[in-house]
C-alpha cells in the first residue's frame, strides 16, 4: 500500500488517493503517514475524510503528531481535538512540548478540556490516567425503551455502547447492563430488572499494571472506574489494558537484562540515550566483580601449583550464573503473576533445592567422569564434581532468595535477574570452588 | 471470600451458601474453587445456578475441571458441555485425558459436536484453534429490524453480538457491522448500506502469536477467522487474543533464561520436570565452556608469572557477559514486536557499536583509572582498559548479530539470549585480554 500512496502522490492524483484511503484501515493508514516526510503526510492527512482523521491522527507516533499540528490551521485542529476519544487526548496533551499544548487547548471545547484536565491530575501510571470519561450511563428507573433512546443520542460521542452503566441519582454506580440483555428484554422492562448489581470496579488509584491483571483475571471487555465515594468517573476498555500489559512486560524484559527502560521504540531511540540506559548497570556490575577478583587474589598460590585448577574458572562461573538465572527468572514471573507471593519463600525454595539437587547431581557426574577421562586424575575430578553441584545449590537457592527478598523490601524482584544475581553467585561459587580445591588437593 | 465460603461448607448452610454464591463473580469463585478439595469442590460447584455453572466450569484449572466431571452424573456434564462457548469446549476436550474426552463428546450435542471437532481439526497454535464459531451473521439484504430479530433469537448462544458480520449466500464474508451502527440506523435501512465492507480477517491458519500481533495493531475487540475461501468460519474475542499474548511472553521469559517453556504454573510443574526443563540447556552450556577453559591453559604461563592477571577473569566475564545480553535483549524484543527485521542487520549493528563505543569508553576510563591508582601499574591499567574497551564491542555485536542470524536461520531468536551468548563472549573476550595482555606486559 505504501508503494500505492507514494506514486499517487508524485503524480499528484489526489482524487485516486483520497479514494484508496477511504478504503484503508486507520492502522495501517497511520503506519504508512509515520513512514512519509511531513509534507507529504501533511497532504495525505488532509485527504483523510473528517470521521477518520481523529482515528487515524490518534494512531500516529508523537513526532508525526507534532509535525501534522504544526501544519494545521486552528479550525482544523479543532476538529481533530473534538473527534478524539478523550483518553486520547489526554495522552496527547501529555505527550507534546508546552506550546503544542497550549494551542491543543485552545482549540478544545471547554467540556472536553475540562475531562481532559481531569484526566491529566491522575499520576501517570494510575487507572485515572487510562480511563476515558465517555461512557453512557442510564438510571435505575429508565424503562429499556428509554435505555435505546438514550443510546441513540449519546452513542456516537461514547467509547462503546456495548457496555452500559446504571448510575443513582447521587452519580454512584448501582449497576451494568449490557446491548445484548437490552436487545433481549422488553422494551417495557426496568433497567434495574435486567441490570447485574454486582459490579468489579477499578479505584481511579489504582496502578495501571494491577488494571491490567484484573482485565485478565475477570476477562471483561470493559471495566468501570470509580472515585473513592464510589462515583463513575470513566471506563476502561480491554485494548487500552492489553496496550498495559505489553509495555510492562517490555520493561521487565529490559529491567531484567541490566537495561533502564525506555519509553520509545529501540529505533526511535538515540544512540546516547540508549547508552545511558545501559551504563549504569554495567558500572556497578563491573565493580561489584571487583569483589570477586578479590577472593581470587586469595589463592593466588594455589594455582601457581596448580595453573589448571584457572582453566575451570569460566565452567563454574557460567553453570553459576545460568542456573541461578533459571531459577530467578522463574520466580520473577511468579511474583509479577501474583502467583508466588513473599509468605511462599519456604515453599518456593523447598522445591528449587529439590530441583537444585537433580540437576546439580548429574551435571557433577557428567562434569567429574569428563574430568576423570581427560586427566586420569580423580581427586580433581571430584573437586570438580562437588563445586558444579554445591554452586547450583547456593546458585538456585539465591536465586530463589534474592526476588522474593526484593519484593519484601518494596523494590522490583526484575532487579534480580541475571547480571546481578550472576556477580553474586560468581563470587560464592569461586569461593566454594577454592575451598575445595585446597581441602581436597591439600595446596 | 473463601473463608466464608469454607465456613458455611463446614455448617452446612448451603441455602445461605448459595446465596452468596449469587452475588459473587465467575472469576473469583473459580479462583476459590480450584484451592477447595474434590468434595468440597463438587458441593460448591452443584449449587451454583445453572447458567453461572458452565461460566465458573470454563475458568477452572484442568485439574479441578476433572476431578468435578469425574463427580457429574451424565446429565449434569451435558448441562455443561451444551452452555460452554464452543472455543471453551474445544479447549476441554484437548487438555482432558481420553476416558473423559469419550465422555464428553458422548454428552454433547450432535451440532456442538461438530463445530469442537472442527476446531480441534486446526494446528494447536493456529487461528482456527482459538475461533469460537458461534457468532452471529446477517445477509446485506436483511433490514435493520430483521438483523434486531435475528439478533433477539440467536443472541442467546453467539459469544458476542456486539459485532455482527454480513455473510453473501455461499457464506463469504463481505461486511461487518457493529451493534452501535445497527442502533444508531433508521429500521428500515438495508444492512448492506449501515456495514462497513472493508473487513479485516484471519485466515484459520494464521499463527496465534500473528493473532495477538493483529489484535494489538488494529484495536479491534473481535475479528473474523475465514478459511481459504474467505468463509467465516468463526470468530476471535480480544480476550482470547490477550491470553494468547501473555502466555508468548511467559514463554519468552523462560526461553531467555535457558528453559524449555512449561505448559504448566510454577507451583504446578512437577520438581522432575522444572529439573528436566533446565537440564538440557545448562549441560549444553557447562560443556561449551570447557572450550573457553582451553583457552586459557593456553595462557598458563602468563599467569604463571603474573597471578594478578586471573584476578581480572570475572570482571572481564561478567562484563562482556552483561553488555553483550543488554543488545541482544533489545534486539529479540524488537524482532519479537517485528520493529526489527533480519534485513535491518547492518542498521542494528551500526546502532549498537556506536553504543559500544561510548559504554566501552566510560567503562574503560573508569577501570583503567581504578587499576593505576590500586596497582600503581599503568601497563597493567592500560591492558585492562583496552580488554574492557574490546570486550564490550565485540559482546555488543554479537548481541545484535546472533539474534538476527537465528531469526534468518528460522530459529527462535530468545535462544540467543543471555545464557548462550555470555558462552561465546566469555571464550572471545578471554582471548582478547590474554592476546592484549601478553602483547603489551610482553610475557
Amino acid at each position: 500500500m505504501e508503494e500505492k500512496i507514494l506514486e499517487l502522490l508524485e503524480k499528484k492524483d489526489y482524487s485516486q488517493l483520497k479514494k484508496l484511503l477511504e478504503e484503508e484501515n486507520y492502522s495501517d493508514i497511520s503506519e504508512v503517514l509515520n513512514e512519509l516526510t511531513k509534507e507529504q503526510a501533511a497532504i495525505v492527512f488532509r485527504l483523510l475524510n473528517k470521521d477518520d482523521s481523529a482515528e487515524v491522527f490518534s494512531r500516529l507516533e508523537p513526532d508525526m503528531q507534532e509535525d501534522l499540528i504544526n501544519a494545521m490551521s486552528d479550525q482544523e485542529l479543532s476538529g481533530i481535538m473534538n473527534d478524539l476519544f478523550l483518553d486520547d487526548a489526554a495522552d496527547l496533551v501529555s505527550e507534546m512540548p508546552s506550546d503544542i499544548v497550549k494551542r491543543l487547548l485552545k482549540n478544545t471545547d471547554a467540556t472536553n478540556r475540562k475531562y481532559i484536565n481531569e484526566i491529566l491530575k491522575y499520576p501517570e501510571d494510575s487507572a485515572g490516567s487510562l480511563m476515558n470519561p465517555e461512557y453512557i450511563s442510564l438510571k435505575e428507573d429508565m424503562t429499556v425503551r428509554q435505555a435505546f433512546d438514550r443510546i441513540r443520542e449519546r452513542g456516537n460521542e461514547a467509547e462503546t455502547i456495548n457496555t452500559l452503566y446504571v448510575l443513582d441519582p447521587s452519580r454512584k454506580l448501582v449497576g451494568v447492563v449490557s446491548v445484548r440483555d437490552l436487545l433481549l428484554a422488553k422494551m417495557t422492562d426496568k433497567i434495574s430488572e435486567v441490570m447485574e448489581d454486582n459490579v468489579i470496579t477499578i479505584p481511579t488509584t489504582t496502578d495501571k499494571e494491577e488494571v491490567a491483571k484484573m482485565f485478565d483475571k475477570y476477562d471483561y471487555q470493559i471495566m468501570p472506574v470509580v472515585d473513592n465515594e464510589d462515583r463513575l468517573v470513566g471506563i476502561i476498555t480491554i485494548d487500552d489494558a492489553m496496550d498495559v500489559a505489553i509495555e510492562e512486560h517490555e520493561e521487565d524484559f529490559e529491567i531484567m537484562a541490566g537495561v533502564i527502560p525506555s519509553e520509545d521504540s529501540y529505533f526511535k531511540t538515540s544512540v546516547f540515550q540508549h547508552a545511558k540506559n545501559r551504563i549504569v548497570w554495567l558500572l556497578v556490575l563491573m565493580l561489584s566483580a571487583i569483589f570477586t577478583g578479590t577472593i581470587l587474589t586469595r589463592y593466588e598460590e594455589s594455582f601457581a601449583v596448580m595453573p589448571i585448577l584457572v582453566s575451570f574458572i569460566p565452567m563454574i562461573m557460567d553453570t553459576g550464573g545460568n542456573s541461578g538465572s533459571q531459577a530467578s527468572t522463574m520466580i520473577i514471573r511468579g511474583l509479577a503473576t501474583d502467583e508466588i507471593e513473599t509468605k511462599d519463600v519456604l515453599k518456593v525454595w523447598f522445591k528449587e533445592i529439590r530441583i537444585a539437587l537433580i540437576v546439580g547431581a548429574v551435571l557433577a557426574v557428567v562434569n567429574g567422569l569428563r574430568i576423570w577421562i581427560q586427566y586420569k586424575n580423580p581427586l580433581l575430578a571430584l573437586v570438580l564434581a562437588l563445586t558444579i553441584f554445591f554452586t547450583i545449590c547456593v546458585a538456585k537457592s539465591l536465586g530463589c532468595f534474592l526476588p522474593i527478598l526484593a519484593k519484601a523490601l518494596k523494590l522490583d524482584p526484575a532487579i534480580m535477574a541475571s547480571p546481578m544475581l550472576t556477580t553474586i553467585v560468581d563470587a560464592l561459587s569461586l569461593t566454594v570452588y577454592f575451598t575445595i580445591a585446597t581441602l581436597i588437593l591439600k595446596l
